[in-house]
């Protein structure tokens, strides 16, 4: 996939980046699901996979700034480990493709530390995000376990965050292939729902392609007639004529990239009129945003504008009132759009969230905000050429939240709440593509798939592919 | 699935068997894939689920023996959940729901078993087997993370056993579905195979029925033309004419139970001459194993019987050579035949391996084997009614290992290694399923499956099911 040059130039950004000390990745290790062998999935983590790209569990790598020494800490499987998961190439033979000719027994790595740390050397770590890792970062370190995140390195987070922003071309075509995969499971979404049939059905169908064409699913996909339940994994309601499905889902690729489309689709393979408005005004909202993307614009007034799209729409129907740029100003659109319009994505759906959203969508100046309706923004800081993101406008109609925000008397000045009674039980709609921010503009990634209301319900009818 | 009555009875046996203290059941966490809230399915710890049956993250049960207290440990979701995941049943509900009305805070957890502890209690607990247990409990109970296990709670662990290893009717029940969903998944596996499709295609098939029909698998499904790799994960070849494929697959459903079958058939629809005569053999084995099921009945023993009955057969090939039980004493048989021949199976699908299997599957005076072709032997001890177990023979030719003997010298008396070079590329077979030890003998559960040659052969050519 990558060329051992590859991998070795992006040692060599991080190794200028960061400077000097030592930089110590860990690979992930396998989860016991219920007992220690019965395990999830492995996945590496992606960090370690940008820089090292070996996918095995029990991994951890030394970059010596000083001495200019990479070493990949790992042992070889035993017989037994082999009669039971078969031949797998050595380690120092993975580690020589990525340019890595030191390899060490991962016994030996806690001595390699202790003397490094013995002559002072700054080690620079990433902060956890599995119990796992805080547990081998605190034996190694001798760190406390609630002391590791304030200990990790700001440095080598956002030298991370640098290089793997920008996307190279092989990576681009990384992605491409887990949004094909994407585009055929939200296809087959389309092609199998049908009145009677269960969420789980429709799950089970788009999960298969993912399974069958890569290595899973980059989520837990989303497959649900209650969009409005943002992260919604409950999948046992039956298919009713009158329902719109929302399929949130993607696949993922063997070199861990990941794919993120969605898709909201009537079952009645048309939209009711009501339905209709508020697809269309939120796929106003989609193009006002896509239009925006260059490099330069910040993404935080890309939001704010597809918001403002959103109430304008709103307003139309009725449901909001008032200007709606002092509306957005207010937050009153976080009543429907509770969300951020976009992430970043890469080897990860949400790419290096683990590394802090602060770090990676935004800026020493420009700071998260931790309001609601803002705080799950991802993205706020300006595009650059070579970043991979997605933009995905959506209209919710939450039963809990508007009670919530009604009982607590606000954005009276924005919301018609008895018109809203109306909507109270319309759920939710979202539509999500993947876009390459490029020199002048941006690119949609993938094959097309149905995106106006017009495109799905023909879809819908006729099977036809775009 | 199960009534209150029923938790509240499992309590009460756990209390009399463990007698005095305070027991501490870590419920499990979610588990980031490669960032945090990036999450692999959420999976209950089992012995949580059979006492307190509630399938959220984040809870902690205490059993206060001395004062017969049971409280449940967690935090209802805030207003940002509720919009993100949608409405959830409060937790006191829940707890209501399996018989326990005390629901306090996780943040009241450290102060209320701190008060225990220095009023000198005894607090019982698991030995860990994710490393957010460990971090958990060396936090709460001030024990290093190395030390744990050794402070962990035999007298817990031995009465978890007692009771779980009975199942009772509505736990049949459950396995039965589970059953049910995985032979749906073995049919589907046998339908669709065919010449130049991959391995993953298949792969995804039976995925796609745990999911759409339970809440997914119950381990990893092994589907692969390599059946002589146990437990092999890659599933990027192709299927030919000539190969066989072996499934072994379960379904899980959503009260948590397992299901577990394996079969192995021709994607030609009919075995070659030599891979009937293998097959057959194992089938003897299996046929010997069956009948041997039945209340104080070591399952060592059975496992020697299906060993033995395997040495017979490669002996009429030609494979091996000499006294079938002698070749089994010395283990000859660990050539062919290198994993156990079954395990108990429930909530887990080697059930309750978390708490080890010494304890599990063995006593104190019938110690498991150390040695290779009986360390994976997870059940040994004499069958008693009301368990469930799988039995699954294998004839497996492992290149690797064959080389690794044959350069050792060993089984020279049993082994003609000259002949077995023809075998070599053969590739593994299996048959799994799984029975109810009765009063006096042993029930097979689940739908049928086609197991014999013949019978594979006959569904492979007309799907008609049994």
């Amino acid at each position: 996939m990558f060329t051992t040059q590859e991998y070795i130039a992006r040692r060599a950004g991080l190794k200028k980046l960061v400077g000097e000390g030592l930089i110590l990745l860990t690979g992930n290790d396998e989860v016991g699901i219920n007992f220690e062998d019965n395990i999830y999935p492995f996945r590496q983590d992606s960090t370690f996979l940008y820089f090292f790209g070996i996918q095995t569990f029990g991994l951890t790598a030394i970059i010596d700034l000083d001495n200019d020494e990479e070493i990949i800490f790992g042992d070889d499987p035993s017989i037994d480990h082999i009669v039971f998961s078969g031949p797998i190439e050595s380690l120092e033979s993975q580690a020589r493709k990525v340019g890595v000719s030191a390899v060490k027994s991962v016994s030996e790595l806690s001595e390699y530390l202790g003397g490094a740390v013995s002559k002072g050397k700054k080690v620079h770590f990433l902060p956890p995000y599995r119990a796992e890792h805080s547990v081998k970062l605190s034996a190694l370190l001798h760190v406390a376990i609630p002391k590791l995140e304030e200990h990790s390195s700001v440095e080598l987070i956002k030298a991370i965050v640098k290089l793997r922003t920008k996307k190279s071309a092989a990576e681009v075509l990384e992605i491409e292939k887990a949004l094909n995969i994407t585009v055929e499971m939200q296809y087959r979404a389309m092609e199998v729902a049908k009145p009677a049939l269960k969420e789980s059905d429709v799950f089970g169908e788009v999960s298969k392609i993912a399974l069958a064409k890569g290595v899973g699913t980059s989520f837990p996909p989303i497959v649900t007639i209650n969009g409005q339940i943002l992260h919604n994994h409950y999948r046992g309601n039956e298919l009713s004529e009158g329902d719109m499905l929302l399929c949130d889902c993607g696949g993922e690729v063997a070199s861990g990239y990941a794919g993120d489309l969605t898709r909201t689709f009537p079952i009645a393979k048309k939209f009711s009129a009501t339905q209709k408005e508020v697809y269309d005004i939120m796929y106003a909202s989609y193009r006002t945003a896509v239009e925006m993307l260059r490099p330069g614009q910040l993404f935080l007034d890309v939001h704010l504008a597809a918001a403002e799209k959103i109430v304008e729409g709103l307003i139309t129907l009725g449901l909001m009132k008032g200007d709606p740029k002092k509306a957005v100003a207010e937050g009153a659109h976080t009543m429907f759009f509770q969300c951020g319009l976009g992430h970043l994505l890469g080897l990860d759906v949400h790419d290096m969230e683990n590394l802090g959203e602060q770090y990676v969508g935004y800026t020493d100046t420009l700071k998260k905000r931790t309001d609601f309706g803002f705080r799950s923004l991802r993205l706020g800081r300006a595009l650059e050429e070579g970043m991979v993101l997605t933009v995905e406008p959506g209209i919710y109609f939450i039963p809990e939240l508007i009670d919530l925000r009604k009982k607590e008397g606000k954005f009276q000045e924005f919301i018609d709440y008895e018109e809203l009674e109306k909507y109270r039980d319309f759920g939710g709609i979202r539509v999500e593509d993947v876009f390459l921010i490029t020199s002048n503009g941006a690119q949609i990634l993938g094959n097309r798939l149905p995106t106006s209301a017009t495109e799905i319900e023909e879809f819908m009818v006729s099977h036809k592919r775009l």
